[in-house]
């Protein structure tokens, strides 16, 4: 059959995972007209912008593990999907089990990963690549999709060592680099790739590193690919850009801002590892340094900590400390509780929306604009979220 | 004598309250070296825009009642005041109190104000204008002051009913409307004449009138005079418009925004009467619902409390409900915990620097560009703190 | 039928309110093997003493509007009743609607009072009281219950003028004094009588003054009825007793303590009317001084402020200012965020255990060992919560 | 000359610390009048037990670097000390200068030690034992002093391995152990001997071991002399133990208590060291499980983070996620904001008190009654802080 004119694919890798499992029941919940609350393209100012219809997404992707209708009931117990949105989609989750492909596992994962995905890891890194485009291949096929796009989910890995020195140069060909990579090469290298030589954009929403080697960065532009990331920005990092400009305008001297995360779910347990933890935090840890004048008496700390009752609900609570007129001092505290899913999910759909606009107009390579989505921004130094939005504001807006 | 080239005077209405002190001491701590902490014309993008030197301001005024060693005593008892500073200024202060002028008492100031400030109470108010523009002349040729500015720090006064229709047309004489004005007239109207006939800005700090009425503003802009106000906005305000384009931003719903403001000074003791409270609430309760999109749903509620060990600490805790994708309930709650004075103190030093600016470029009226100061803006509907920044930075780097 | 020896009616007044649908529902869960979290008669030390079963509890009432499947869904749709305990228990809510007795209304209830509860208005208070009594029986009869208990869980209601002499006189008959009280008397007297007089034990769960009125007190004294009040402890107050103890046995002088509620369900929309929300604050107000040591600076400050969104989430926000040692200026701040019903229902489940145990050792009028329950217990000045714990504990394990 | 009647030494390990500065200033501002708040020997019900006046106190003691003045001006400038205070104080820091010996360096305490000091770590422990009691003898001959104490209050030190088995042998002579102990053996266990030998108490405010093992409390009991410790309660353990009951007695599930402490003086810089952080977070952490029931599932996380810009100023957060009634989640957030040592300095007071009591009740080895002051009592399992104070006012009140 012919791609559908209207049809877009996300290709989640981690699709079982809470955030996976609450872009395909928001889809399904916009699709019964529920509002798009949380959607930054839906805003005034930006909504008529022309955007893709999220009603012609059409959710499927990688895992390792679990099972769709697992996920689900998880998050209607905590409080996150509703009930009765869950009850409806009944189908659409069989339909989405049947078109998952097998992920690549981490070698640390052991356990809890099922044997087709273990298989993968048997493979030279050549091969995955060539399996992981396959799999869109066979999706755009067989879901009749014009469009789509590989958005990176998986939880937070491991810091690994430098890369072979290529891998920054980024008229390098990566498809060469690849074929002597190191054997624990981040797999979000592999789905960037595969993403690249199929013509979908790369979406990079964790702190993985995928999309931001030069290699691949250059890549990207030559083939006008889009790249969008990296490591979404939805709470306590959120708060900090949109707060600490004030304290720069200000002119309030910070002393310190001590933030404390707490997070339940098995993105939580994945940051336990130090190992895992040290990309995240240092995104986080990046943030204020850019945005506050020049203070080597900052202190500023960040740490995320395992709370498993909590769940999906990340609570952040942060104490900052700062000096006014005459030295007097100062605090401003603040509890951030929000579910970690319903934050994220949202802006994948406005990721999607932004990465096939960009690739309409042959944006290829980095994304500057989605900056304000990111803890990271590729190649960019703007943390300010006002900034940020500013800049995203003008991009959409233009002809 | 003539007039020092650089010498400009602030002429404060209020001058022995805790910001006027603040005020008086900051500048001799700035003329020994301290640091100008808390000033927004000093960060970067704005310290190289040509302000008046701040070590060149003479700060005299008006009050009703007090001394100002026993007001800078209580600063220092407080944790505003450093000692060493109020040590080092006692002939600064002795000398003040020699210049100060009698001030307009508010009808409820039921004893407590001295003989003289009384005393003006009995006058026409034509009187009491000509004897206010007498002081300003009497201290510019005393100080040898090339320049001043009128500043209004008097505490918040009732609200009063509406004035005749003349006050609000902006082609009408002021001076002639005076003549059969109600006896309880603002005296923050006064002081803007007062001001605006001796061709100095007026800078009102306070939720009280002067300088919004459309006949003084029109006297203002045919005069060339300068007016900046109303209502700093240095708090609990400050953050609401600051965090408030976040959740706009990002498309959340916010569902309740409360706000409890504890105060322990005089202006916290002002507030008490519901009375005086209520353009004050007015002003803070406006912000939210223009910056965020039109939720008839949305309830806000702002309340200020007088606790007196606070003192000059004014703390305020908010509690934000919001709703994120498919109805997810999430909330951010914040304390507040900073000195009024030493937020306030350094402000009147950049309102003075920007009226005098504005003046230089024969900018009469409202000066909106100042709006990122004020919780009222004068003639001006944006709130957004990023955006009155943006707004304020153009116009300060403009030739 | 004879009454079967182990059922005991729970006749709740507002039945059909958020607390009774939990208590329905919570009921039915512990049938079902929940575990009997937040019932203070099941800690270790309290679990051995013999209490009654939960599982013999049988809920009906009386009530001026409403539908109890209503009130169950609204419960789920707050997170407050797991979905599956409502979707079991319609039986149980079907057999409670066509067991359920009007209500006698507050005047003010316009509206919103369904046919037969309005015409209690019009009969004369004796009649009203002999119908309640009729009430009690009958259930009694049809539901072949042994024993019960009233208890009074009705709105918040408006402030009185005092009453007639003779009801603050202990050996006063309320029964005559019925024959000549204000038509606008408190419901809750009625429903006190009711109880008292059908030798049934009398909870009040809430402000109202029932029980607390020397003549009732007196009445039930000697007819050997016990009486369990006034006004459940279940949050900002329960916190406060627990935590000025330890402020008071540390020595350290607390300066202000102020108290913002919010609340979002029937509660909440009643105390928006101050004259109802005054016996309520004066509770809540009055504890802090019992433990404190005599400080006439303290400042104390509680409100009540209604938050639709919030529904049935009671969040209380306290800011503790205190001196230490030298004048050390410190501060304690606590935010408690917690489901009113779910607060509630458990502690009236334990009420029901510890009036029947009282009953059984023929203690009646107030019964003063349940004053850790309470926010203004009856006959009792003990408010600091360990204290009475204690005294309930003794009051428990006594044979 | 022959002792005074009415005096008692304080010999502080630590005496130009934090804690030892406000002591010495504290009895000072007592002298000259200023109330006793922060002790818990002068509150209703204890305040009447005939203590020692804190008049009669006179401080000296060991320390191993630092000058008393600059302690004082430190303590000033944080807002901890008045500055009149320490104005009318220098005489006596003049004169504790004078009689302060040379502490026992801890070996990773490289440079910043005086030479005096330094040398002891030359010496064999039984001669730096010898050294220490003879600095005892020497105060109590050249002060006139009757009794005394010596009181711990080093910083927090390393975590060390067990030691030879026969220091947990309460049998045991300790002073023979001596002679072939571990060279880094604890300070702390070198005070508490020449403590034991020379007649007066020891109080241990410090989470180091000197006094818990039972060869020291053996030798106490047997010479009748009192141990009190270990590691005072000031700050978020107080609360801990203060609130925990409450969760205990209204059965509410606690699922996660997260603690996050901030501390900025040389304390704080010293628990930077995770090997000197361990026995403190172990005692912080090991409260809750004492006093909740048992729970395995129950996360509590503690950290304690070093702010330097907070000086001595702690500030806690923490936050409790627990389960009411059918699965309700609910949680309690507190911020606590305290001077560490104006908070621990009147317990320094009350503890030496206490200690001359128990003295002249012939208490010897761990008074169990002074459990409510310690993070981790000696001997006691009771960590409910209002049991702790049930039990202290009952031995206060002891004839």
């Amino acid at each position: 059959m012919s791609p559908d004119v209207n049809r877009t694919g996300l290709f989640l890798v981690g699709v079982r995972g809470a955030i996976g499992t609450t872009v395909l029941h928001g889809i399904e919940a916009i699709r019964g007209g529920m509002p798009k609350i949380g959607l930054v393209t839906e805003i005034d100012g930006l909504k008529d912008c022309g955007w893709a219809d999220v009603e012609s997404f059409a959710v499927t992707g990688w895992d390792v593990c679990g099972n769709a209708h697992d996920s689900a009931e998880n998050l209607v117990r905590t409080n996150v999907l509703p009930r009765d949105i869950v009850d409806m989609s009944g189908g659409v989750r069989d339909r989405l089990e049947m078109s998952i492909a097998p992920g690549i596992p981490e070698p640390e994962d052991e356990g809890g990963v099922d044997n087709k995905s273990a298989d993968l890891l048997e493979l030279p890194l050549t091969e995955v690549l060539a399996q992981l485009r396959d799999d869109i291949c066979n999706w755009k096929s067989s879901e009749r999709l014009r469009r789509g796009a590989v958005i990176y989910l998986a939880s937070a890995e491991r810091d690994r060592d430098m890369l072979p020195d290529g891998w920054y140069d980024s008229d390098a060909d990566p498809l060469e680099l690849l074929k002597t990579a190191p054997r624990d090469l981040s797999r979000s290298i592999l789905y960037a790739l595969a993403a690249i030589c199929e013509g979908v954009p790369f979406i990079n929403f964790t702190p993985a590193p995928g999309g931001d080697l030069p290699a691949i960065a250059g890549f990207a532009r030559r083939e006008g690919i889009p790249l969008l990331g990296n490591d979404g920005k939805t709470g306590e990092t959120l708060l900090k850009t949109a707060l600490a400009p004030m304290f720069r305008d200000r002119n309030l001297n910070v002393m310190a801002w001590e933030g404390y995360n707490m997070l339940g779910n098995k993105d939580g347990a994945a940051l336990e590892d130090p190992q895992r933890a040290k990309a995240k935090l240092r995104n986080k840890d990046v943030v204020l340094p850019s945005i506050l004048p020049n203070n080597p008496m900052m202190h500023s700390g960040v740490s995320i900590n395992f709370v498993p009752s909590l769940h999906d609900w990340k609570t952040a609570m942060d104490y900052i400390h700062f000096e006014g007129f005459l030295g007097a001092q100062m605090s401003l505290q603040f509890t951030w509780h929000g579910s970690d899913s319903a934050l994220a999910a949202p802006l994948i759909l406005d990721l999607v929306r932004i990465a096939l606009r960009a690739q309409d107009r042959n944006e290829g390579g980095p994304v500057h604009a989605a900056a304000a989505f990111f803890k990271s921004p590729l190649e960019m130094e703007e943390h300010d979220f006002h900034r940020q939005m500013t800049i995203f504001r003008d991009w959409a807006n233009r002809d």
